[in-house]
This record gives structure tokens, C-alpha cells and sequence, in this order.
């Protein structure tokens, strides 16, 4: 199962429909430019890696409905950037679009076979973080089974296959060194209790959900051996910028004395940037805080403050692990090993 | 307005329903020990010094309702016991109760003053507290405006009258040394978006909601000058058990440089206590971290991990305000000036 599909027969591109999950399964088919933009705006598809993948895909969207409905270069050009910019402040959007569009002249079938390439390799390298972090864990904790702590959703759905820091957590369930998860519910938008929760329950991973203000006790009680986390964007000195609480368990992994593992691919080291405090932190609408489902909790005219990310030093930070290998960042070194092929 | 009260005229106590706040403000009459006993679970009224008038008035309820239903000494006794024993982890409950047993021979007047004396007590407290927190505070920051970070709810909802670290928050308020205050919303409950915020607001104090994964990086990134939380428990050598979510305020504060104060009445110092490490922690029904206004968040089956408080070490805490003082905890001081009277 994949969270973005091209179906060839439809001609189609055809999304998990991840504002209906837990509750539901379904599936989304887009077939016009308007229908990715939708889908990507409703949150339907989320992820860096996934929207990867569907900037991708959208340039092939765009190009079948030029050719339909008789649209001009300027008007496909148009229609194109509108999937691009369909979120601003998600860059894989335009990462993913950008890099099939030099194809488009040599039509849409060059264009679909870079988007499932595009795929594949992001498909390998969580594979082969997957591995490279699961390796790391074992050994730096000397134990046989772990008991993990993970925040927001970093599986399949926010990828384009297995994940990230879940592809972690995955990989050591496949090695039977997998005791228990504690999943954050990740408020505002729960993408823990919704997400994570249910991979892992179509996994057959035993979890236990708790809210976020709980993981700081939980690791001080000696109840984690180690928390895995995905990353938005990381700074050249390896300050990370992760879904908002991540360092919040970061300060408690450094007080318990356990790791704090960042995981993610390598297209996610930014050397443009130098240090966190370069990061924008993108600030949502306030009234995902002040409401849950629709409903009102909080007084009206209330305010939410609701920063969608933090920023964790890296000197909070035990290692980073890309498909490329690891870094244990101390605040001098630099993460540039990450990103130059080996 | 007060969250429990006596009406004479009546001849019953009664409540603010909380679990109707803050949409709506209405009251709850209890009549009958039933009444006491359902709006006690149903969390009609919660926060331990409110609980501690509720056990005493719920003595009251008991004495009219044996007088009128004319219940045997027995009877009356075991109805006593169910007020008593109405939340079991509710020591304050219980206390209340315990104060006022002893004047049932005298007469339900007798019973009435002495609740009403706890009353005017538990205010008179949480006024002195108020004032000592302010003045360390302001004494400490160096400065003559600051912004608050608190936690869950412990104003006059969860006091008898003004609140703990919410009644310091209105005495700097008072003061004209309040610029902000940054309200963790509190899940599972959302005591601080539903109550604290409700309560700020009627005080035309201006406040910012957030959900508790940002409370970390809001203090990390010097938008706050001081944490305020309250207390469920004080032990000895100065750990305190608090809502969940207060160690990770605190592990954060530390981090930052800025004062994390825990304010409390002395009657939550508990010297038989030795440290946290003695602390039972109270693990609450999982639904309320898998379901949200009666709404699934989680995947069927999914298993919530909900203890309710967490402990945060004295070495955490820069001071712990009573009534009777302040005292800056560093692991090797006894709280024991906090009990003892002056």
C-alpha cells in the first residue's frame, strides 16, 4: 500500500485519503490540476517525501488535461506552478515538480517514468536509513530489544514507502528487536494517534498512544530506550527543524541519558542553511489550537499560538541517519557528509 | 464567583459545572449525597483545594439528607464515606471531610462554619501566595513586565477563591507587571484551554493558547520569562507531583535559563513523603488519550498510555511558594519550613 499511486490504466493519480484515517480507507483520484491543489490543501496527502512524489505526479496531471482540453504551452506553464505552490511552504512540492519538468518535452511517459524513479530511490534510501539507524541503535544501546518513543507520522504515508524514523522502527520489528512504541498523539493535528497509530496497527507493532506532555515523564521513568524522529530540514551544524514538540523530547533524552535519533533522507540536509536560527518557523492558523473536530475549546475569541515546527540544537542530538550514513553532531561538526555522495 | 459555594436559602452546595465550561456557565445544586457523588466523577468540580470544600459541604449534604430521610447513625456514616471516597486519589476529598466529622455532634451549623472557615482559609492562602510569588518573581527576572507560561488549570476553579499559580498570574496582573500569558492547553482534559483561558479572559488578561508540544521551544525561544505551575503533591526533599506535562515546562526552563516556580497552599506539602520517587502516579482510563468529545482519534483497539500527573525534580525547581514562605529546593533542602509554622 502507498500513500501516492500513479494508476496508469485510470491515468489517474491516486492518493490515501489521510483526513478520513483512522476511521476510514479511502482513496483519493485526481485527474485534473484542481483535484491535486485540493488534495494537497486538505492535507489528503502530507509528508515532505510524499509531496515529493505528487509535484511529480502533477506535472503529468497537468500535461493529460493540457492535451484534453487544448490548453496552451502558457496555460499548462500556468497550471503547472499552481501545483508547485500548491502549499508555499512545502518545498518538495516544487522539488518534486522541478525535477520532472525538464522531461515534459519529451512527453508524459518520460515524465511518469522520472516520477516513479524519483520514487524508487526514495523508496531505497529510507530502506537504507532504515538499516544504517536501526544498526546504530542496537549498538549504541547494547540491548537486544528496544523500546521506542516517536513523534508526529513518519511512515508510509508520509513517504513514498516504509518511512523514515517509522522505517527505523520497522526495520527493528523486522529484526525482532522491537519491544513496545509510544507513539505521541502529535496536537494539533494528531498525526500520531490518527497515522502513526494505524501503521503500526496494520503492522502488528504493539503501541501505546499518549499524549504529548506525557513523553518527557515517560523517558524520565526509565520507560524508553530511545526516542526516533523525522525531520523537516536540517541546518548545516545539524540543528534540526522537526513537528512542533520534537524538542521537547530532545531535552528529555538528554536528562534521562538515552539517544535521540533524527532520521530522514538525505534531500533534507540544507547547507544553504548554517544554523537553526536560520530555520522560518511557519506559523499555522491558530484555530487548529483552539479547536478539536470542528468544535470550540476554548472561550470564544480566544487566541492559538501554533508554530508547526521546532527547532532542536544539535547538541541535543545523538545522531542523524540519511541513506548516506550518520552524523553525531556536536554543535561543530558539520552534516556536510551527509549530502556529498561517498 | 466562586466554583463551589453554600446557599443557604437552598440548603445546598453548589457548583460551576466545568465540564461545561467554557462554552457554557451554569451551575449544579446537590441535594442529596448522589448529586455530590456523580458531580465529583463526572468532574463537575475538580482541583484538590476545591475538592477540599466539596468533601466538607458534601458532610453538610449527608447530615440533611439523614435528618430528612431519617437514616440510621450507620447510614449516615457510610453516605460520609462515599463523599469521602468519591475519587479515591483525591486526597483532598477525603481531607476535607476529615475536618468537619468532628463537629457532626454539634449540629449541620457547626459543619457549615467550619467548611466555611477551610473557605476563607484556602483563599486567604492562595492571596499570600500570590503575593510572595510575585515579589520572588519580579525579584528574580529583574523585570517590571513579564510573560507567564503555566500549565492546566489552577485558578479559582480549582481553588476556593483567586487560584495558585493563577493567583500569582492575577496579582502580577494587578500589579500592572503582566504583559502575557501563554496557556498550555492541558490534553487530555484541556483544563488550560477550557478553564484557564475561560478564566484569563473574564479577568481581561490577554493570553495565547498552545497546544502542550509547544510549550519547549516557545520558552527555548525567549518568549517567556518565568513558568508558573501548581501542585498535586510536594514531598519532603521538594519534588512535586503536577499535572502531566510539567516536567518537560520545567526540563525546558532549565534549559533556557528562566525560573520554573511550583505555588501551592502549605496543605500540599507532604513531609511524609521522602521524595518523587514515593509518589504514586495515578494512570487514568487510556479512552481519554484515544477519543476526544466522544470522538475516536485512534485506531480501533489503539491502547492510550494516560497517567495524570507527572514528577518534576526539586533540582528542576527554582522555588516553591506557599502561603508560609518560598523556598528554592536544590535536592539536599527540606521543604519542612513550608509546614511548620513561623
Amino acid at each position: 500500500m502507498r500513500a501516492v499511486e500513479w494508476d496508469r490504466s485510470a491515468a489517474a493519480l491516486v492518493l490515501i485519503d489521510q483526513t478520513l484515517l483512522p476511521g476510514e480507507l479511502t482513496w483519493v483520484q485526481c485527474r485534473t490540476v484542481d483535484d491535486v491543489v485540493d488534495a494537497v490543501q486538505r492535507l489528503v496527502v502530507r509528508g515532505a517525501p510524499a509531496l515529493g512524489a505528487v509535484g511529480a505526479y502533477g506535472v503529468a496531471v497537468a500535461m493529460l488535461q493540457a492535451s484534453s482540453e487544448e490548453w496552451s504551452p502558457e496555460q499548462l506553464q500556468e497550471q503547472v506552478r499552481r501545483v508547485r505552490d500548491a502549499r508555499p511552504t512545502a518545498v518538495n512540492l516544487a522539488w518534486g515538480a522541478d525535477r520532472v519538468t525538464p522531461l515534459m518535452g519529451a512527453g508524459v511517459g518520460a515524465v511518469l517514468d522520472e516520477a516513479d524513479r524519483l520514487m524508487a530511490e526514495d523508496e531505497a534510501a529510507n530502506r537504507e536509513l532504515s538499516r544504517i539507524g536501526a544498526d546504530w541503535i542496537l549498538e549504541r544501546t547494547g540491548s537486544d530489544r528496544v523500546r521506542v518513543l516517536t513523534h508526529c507520522n513518519t511512515g508510509f504515508l508520509a513517504t513514498t514507502a516504509w518511512g523514515t524514523a517509522l522505517g527505523i522502527v520497522r526495520e527493528l520489528h523486522a529484526r525482532g528487536a522491537l519491544e513496545l512504541v509510544y507513539a505521541d498523539e502529535t496536537r494539533p493535528l494528531l498525526q500520531g494517534s490518527r497515522l502513526t497509530a494505524w501503521e503500526l496497527a496494520q503492522d502488528g507493532i504493539d503501541y501505546l498512544v499518549q499524549v504529548d506532555g506525557a513523553a518527557a515523564s515517560t523517558i524520565l521513568r526509565g520507560l524508553v530506550d530511545v526516542a526516533i524522529i523525522g525531520a523537516d530540514r536540517i541546518a548545516r551544524n545539524g540543528d534540526t527543524a522537526n513537528k512542533i514538540g520534537s524538542v521537547g523530547v530532545a531535552l528529555a533524552c538528554a536528562d534521562a541519558g538515552i539517544p535521540f535519533v533524527v532520521a530522514a533522507p538525505s534531500s533534507t540536509v540544507d547547507l544553504a542553511t548554517a544554523t537553526g536560527a536560520d530555520i522560518h518557523i511557519e506559523l499555522r492558523d491558530g484555530a487548529e489550537v483552539t479547536a478539536f473536530g470542528g468544535v470550540s475549546t476554548a472561550p470564544a475569541g480566544a487566541r492559538g499560538f501554533n508554530p508547526a515546527f521546532d527547532v532542536t540544537p544539535a547538541r541535543l542530538i545523538d545522531a542523524i541517519v540519511t541513506e548516506r550514513g550518520f552524523v553525531e553532531p556536536d554543535g561543530s561538526t558539520s552534516v556536510e557528509s551527509l549530502v556529498v555522495a561517498s
